[in-house]
């Protein structure tokens, strides 16, 4: 045995992910597909957290392995690198080789290897800890995951000793007592008749005692179609010399489902949903039409919150309860407060929401605003790097950006804070209690005190003091009869255009 | 026989609606829970009425009764309070309690009483007509309805006299003539293996002839696991002591499927939504993508209307024929005219839209706006107690807000009406044929008369007379060179920011 | 033989487009509905494209003839009136009778000829190429396509020699040896008991060898209940008496469904969508939901770009890989570049967008707008006939319609171009490098020159030379004190009104 020191009882992982997915037809890798919001590696790294710590946790790269590689460097995986890819059991033999230099290095490493495929994405932690204590409890040399879908065709069956198709039932013999223990695993073209029923299929995803697993994969052979080595075949050698190999039923079919096509991942990916859905509703959040929305796994929602169709909830959103999201709005990284209304068409990313406030509709909520318990943000108003005070409200047409604005400010229709002068961004700072006309121009860096107003109209470049009215606009001029006179020269032909024409150029 | 004067042939109907709905996981009771835009106990008083005139529908609150009586109140119904929910037979001696004291007090009593679950919100008029006529032409003192789900497992089988799982069946005696007849209502757990295979259940919905209802209602015990009452027990005391019981079976499993789950009833919700579309298309209307349509079941479209997929038509809204819906609309309580267009991501709520009207995309027209015939209402404008005149046009991130405008004026983009002062709202009103330049404010009250002009970007405060020029802006001032010459400094490191930070400011 | 010169081995196309589909309860006729962005008859006017040049399509029309005429006439082919619609059979009499004139006027007639049903609309080219080549191949005096859907009922099923329901069957006799020739076409309620169980059908389109079809159109009789020639009788008539009549059977059963109801015609439209966007997916695109998406059938998309649930693609649009579309958007007819970001609710219309661009969110791109590489387009803004350079900025809330505008200039939040003076719309030209000014209005026709500023808030009436700096705006005034002395007047009772009603008038 070339390895070194085991770790009694740990478990190490290795996740497949070195392959590139040939009926994808895309540059991306494989892995890096996503679904659910995430891809699919990063899916398989989290489930595998919950039987590995991350740095017993080694991720096989090799097709774009730099990439793979940088995108999910922040988990704390280790990375192995399969240079050429030459199957399932040569991708375990180069984790050999790795263990070896570990142990080397005097590494101790994991007594159990579990094997998952970085494209299966919707396998859920308790599924891998249900297989994790089975294999510990049966002292097996290999333990194979395995589930039942309606139409097996095209997968590899597990058959068990006694069970549909084993030996046993051919030959008529009594099965031993323990109906778990696996004969073979036979691929669909190798079946014979009698084991055509069985629709027990090999999940891809094993337990293997490390020892034995090392022992044997110098034993592969690419003597099949494809040439490659494949761990499967890992399972009949064992049996043959007597080791112990047993398999688990997973709950669900879809946890051990792969994507080969783009439209399977899209399966997948709504399946990951509905669940998603279906664990919210279950805990007291009503999703109108939930094959319609679009909710990541980590979203937290309060009880009696009402998500309209169409709505997507992304990322790490924490939304209270007695909230109401209407529809086609996108709520990303954020954090909203308990009986808030998100009205239609809200695209919000990064920001905090209080309680009782009123979102939209068609507001864009950027990064970094904080909008204050009771506060308004209305119709076709943007938001950027600005704090909105409690009861504040901006409800029409305005962009607000890089502002401090504190509470019981009205801003009027329109208003906009020039906080860019094309080259650096400035703060706008408004107190309690001001009043901004619609339409006014507030040009940063610049300070509206307490209680101050600006009329309306106005474009304001310097600080307005406290208690203090700003006004920066031109009296109204009006000329009595001029568009009649105009009117009546261009239909006497005296002048071609509309009088419109010279109005609103002001040449009058 | 403790109940008074009975209303021969009337129907009285009582809603079961004191349940908590625990598995909902949801403060608000559950018959206030919506599916189809309105409560299930709304859905289910609306069918009542079909039978039953308002003043005789009775409906048992008792989990936050206020709230539920609040919520139904301006539907006519009276309450019957059960202060304990101690099951539905009990609910129904709480009934009887109520008739008894009417009785006292000289009120005549419906000579039948037809029970309403709460939380079963498809039920449809016509059936509940069909149960009521067949329960008056059996002369039955109990009638059940029956639905015949796919998958029977779980609800109490209902055993008709003859019918399969019958004792005349088992008995292999003749059965009698009126196979209608029940014999039993049987519970999953106590069904004989030979009536595991009816399917015909027990929809929780009856009628009974009061006064046989009463009296057997007192013989009813908690002997059961959950100690409740139970109505359905009703049914085996009568078919014991020789009263005619009799069963109908609804067309459609649907409607009889109550809700104990959100994702449940989100189904109903579906299921309801689908029903309504499916109605509309077979008038005529044109509904793409119909199972991602929200429609209100009261919202009326004229024939060779379009509706695109992600629509909402919700309330009382009317759409006459030949106009278009596109995608992501959202209209509420509305009425629009034959031939008119709505946009993209048009939100309105009680507003009137003339014919062969443009709205939108992205317009959000709120409550009182009153669009006239061929008028046109473009992007990123908002309308509030507005009326625009017919022709008008208002295309571009607008906002207006109490105003009057007449037909012919064209609206420039930008404007905006200031309608508020910070306490009071006041009135814009603008005449016939008036051109309003772009980026304008108009600061109400004002009055803009027919055939003026106001030039662009103008700040106008005061009214303005039919047929004259109104400008309030100021006169261009151009510093030739002035951008130059300041990059030039900033070049030459005489200065650090971009000139633009001066320029933005004025201070030139 | 009444026909005149045969094109030897031509094939025409006849397809029958004179009904009124009765039952979809609409004005317009059946045959100009819509699925898939087209109208029925354009879908197969396309696919007979591929047997036939388009002078040898024959549409055959009366219902509201005229419109249909003016729909579809920009296709190339020759209509043939029916003036009344007495079925299949007659409308094939009126084309005998057309092309009798034709060979009159010396025309060439196609040897054979194809029969397809307007409303018919997702029959795909490949499967008439395979018929014709069928018919031709066997030599056959009519060809009938088939089909077989799960449950046949209600179709005239097809009966071939020797086949399940054969009068070989039945009488025990021995088939002939090709088992593809056809005995019978037999109504549903024509069936015999034997022939219950036969689930092919005929679809209703059929090759002919044109002079055989002539021969027997006359024989038709209207002896049956609706009174009208049925062209499947032909059929009938040509077995009798010796000729060869086969069939083929279609591969899916879709590509043959009619829709005889709005709601048919919903289905259609929904498997035709999911056609499409397998397709996509098959070619690398992601396209998540893809069931919600709605994607026209010559849109070209390519590898490693994203779509978004909620997204419509249509028309002739190209977009290029690595790009992404987020949710909401609809893009008509329009080229976007590689590596471009279409954020939330972007409406496209005609226009081109360069690589590596970011447009939207809620952004209205309107027709002959020409954005480009690296340009960015933000929220409620509106583009018409606009020309925006490489790097150019336009992020907030502004109109720019009827401009040519360079690289690398920043456009402000609510900057406006003022195009219209109520009669004309006017050009404005900004050069490279310009930076425009928050809330400024740009009253067109004018010109700012390279490298020139406008000051925040400016109305620009005159052209701005290069490298100078514009201001329209009057200067700052602050009356101190002003606030809070008519705050504490109001306080004091002396005024009833909020001293902001005075402000925004600016009547101070």
């Amino acid at each position: 045995m070339m390895v070194g020191d085991m770790d009694t009882n740990a478990f190490g992982v290795a996740i497949l992910a070195a392959g590139k997915g040939t009926r994808l037809k895309s540059k991306r890798p494989k892995v890096l597909h996503e679904i659910g919001g995430q891809s699919l590696l990063r899916h398989v790294i989290a489930a595998a957290k919950s039987v590995a710590a991350p740095q017993e946790i080694f991720c096989i790269i090799g097709h774009e392995a730099e990439k793979v590689r940088a995108a999910v460097a922040d988990t704390g995986v280790r990375f192995v690198l399969q240079t050429e890819q030459r199957g399932t059991g040569h991708a375990m033999q180069v984790v050999k080789e790795e263990f070896a230099r570990l142990a080397a290095a005097g590494e101790k490493l994991p007594e159990h290897l579990m094997v998952l495929s970085g494209d299966v994405p919707l396998i859920r932690p308790t599924t891998l800890e249900a297989l994790a204590s089975f294999h510990r409890g049966e002292d097996a040399a290999m333990t194979i995951l395995t589930a039942e879908p309606h139409d097996p065709f095209g997968y590899g069956r597990v058959i068990r000793k006694g069970g549909p198709g084993s030996s046993y039932a051919r030959e008529g013999r009594e099965a031993p007592s323990a109906p778990g223990i696996v004969e073979a695993i036979v691929e669909q073209r190798d079946l014979k008749p009698e084991q055509r029923s069985v629709r027990e299929i090999n999940s891809g995803i094993y337990c293997f005692r490390t020892s034995a697993l090392f022992n044997y994969l110098d034993r592969l052979s690419t003597n099949n179609a494809n040439g490659e080595y494949y761990l499967t075949d890992v399972a009949g050698l064992m049996v043959a010399e007597g080791l112990r190999v047993v398999a688990l039923k997973a709950e669900s079919v879809d946890e051990v489902l792969g994507a080969n096509t783009i439209a399977e991942m899209m399966h997948l990916d709504a399946a990951m949903r509905r669940a998603i859905a279906g664990k919210l509703m279950a805990q007291g959040v009503t999703i109108f039409r939930p094959d319609t929305c679009v909710i990541d796994s980590e979203v937290e929602i309060g009880a009696d919150t009402v998500i309209e169709p169409f709505v997507q909830i992304l990322g790490l959103t924490k939304i209270g309860p007695d909230c109401r999201v209407r529809s086609y709005s996108v709520i990303k990284d954020s954090v909203i407060g308990a009986g808030t209304l998100i009205r239609n068409g809200v695209l919000m990313e990064d920001a905090i929401i209080g309680e009782a406030a009123l979102i939209g509709p068609y507001a864009h909520i950027r990064p970094g605003s904080d909008i204050g318990e009771a506060a308004h943000i209305g119709n076709f108003v943007e938001t950027k790097k600005m704090q909105l005070g409690r009861g504040s409200k901006a409800n029409h047409l305005s962009y607000l950006g890089d502002a401090v604005i504190g509470s019981g400010v009205n801003i009027g229709a329109g208003a906009i804070t020039c906080n860019y002068d094309g080259v650096h961004k400035h703060t706008t700072t408004i107190g309690d209690g001001v009043f901004i006309g619609s339409d006014s121009t507030l040009v940063a860096p610049m300070t509206v005190g307490d209680g101050a107003y600006v009329a309306a109209g106005s474009c304001i470049t310097d600080d307005v003091p406290a208690g203090a009215l700003a006004l920066g606009r031109s009296r109204q001029v009006t000329k009595e009869g001029w568009a009649t006179a105009k009117k009546a020269e261009r239909d006497a032909g005296k002048v071609s255009a509309d009088p419109a024409a010279d109005a609103i150029k002001g040449k009058v």
